[in-house]
């Protein structure tokens, strides 16, 4: 990119984006919560129909043509747009609450659990968290 | 919060710390693209079970107790964690390509498009994006 | 009708039908567990984004256009086949399962059980089964 | 089993079962159309749970302890019986629908297509169905 440093994305800036996008075009009253839940859960299905003939693939998608990097990267994206307006609808920090949770996560698995921990907490019919 | 400025949370850094905790814990082995893919979908489960029984809910859930709004937090971040973490498994900036989705969105739907229009757009059988 | 009377229809049947129109199209190869639970995931997406900027409906869908009522049978069935089908290709008889489920459900809310009780087995952070 | 033959489960049974189990219980209240979808989105999440750290797993699950697929017939039967739920109160009756679905599906991908016309179908950032 010749030099040209690339600005660092924070949620924040993507929530005050997501709602002046809202306010500009009157879409405030679509975005209750459970409307904006079900919004995300349709993004996610659309991520995954990008994943879903395919079988196992391999980290960093080597073999995946440019166009469908750039779909995957735009559905990933749409996910993330509908959680952030939806964690601000609620009133969640979204950030603040994602540094909590890692946090709590260190705490919960500590550096020297073994692979056979992580196996049991999330293979054993718990759930991860 | 007694003058303290809360720092301003980026997808880099939840990005980095992801990798640091998978990297500490010998957890990379597990986190493959689909892998990573089926998390997300039980932590958007996860969500969805905090709202499924609650009928419509206002804006900024004014009468949720205090341990119910950070339990939604929790919830909302392990769905931002593992999205974060696919991306960057997959090999997609996932802050530049939320910027440019919010640049298609715009072009997409300009701001003098009515509200039918969006209807339109999104109820129409037809996908939202 | 006419005095017709409708078939009931078993998942067995489905069960056959999918299996029969797979072989038929020579798409056993595609159909693994995990690629047939990302086409679930997918289709309750679809199905989500149905019932996405709506808000609350009531029961019976006294509003909707038939051809929104079709397109919703459509998404409802989409999710049942790939359902079966994934308990098929998992060895799962899925019918049987799930009267063993309700015979489960049962015993783990009693008739004389209050409401009060199913707010709590599904609003205190547990998952409902 | 002993010449004992199973009898066939259908869509009909198990939708009177679950309307039963709802009125005993004075659960109604507590069913609407979009209750109803985020408990199946949250069934789901259980089911992707049961598969996500596992890698691509094959047909028949020939590695798995009886209790994982005892455990997996459960949450498959959650989906079920959700969906089933979910269609009687739509007003949508799901075995007429899925047979009908069948049929259009036949007329899309007709017998001697080819399974390219099958990956296009699915792959080409066009959703299933």
């Amino acid at each position: 990119m010749g030099g040209v440093i690339k600005e660092s994305v924070s949620i924040d800036l993507l929530k005050r984006k997501m709602d002046d996008f809202a306010k500009e075009r009157d879409w405030e009253k679509f975005h209750s919560p459970r409307n904006l839940l079900l919004a995300l859960v349709g993004e996610v299905g659309e991520l995954s129909e990008i994943f879903q003939w395919k079988g196992e693939v391999p980290k960093g998608l080597p073999d995946w043509k440019e166009e469908e990097k750039e779909h995957l990267g735009e559905e990933l994206s749409d996910v993330l747009l509908y959680l952030i307006r939806l964690s601000d609808i609620c009133g969640v920090d979204l950030g603040q609450a994602a540094l909590r949770k890692l946090h709590l996560n260190a705490l919960k698995y500590p550096v020297n659990g073994s692979s056979t921990e992580y196996e049991n907490a999330n293979n054993n019919y718990s759930t991860t968290d």
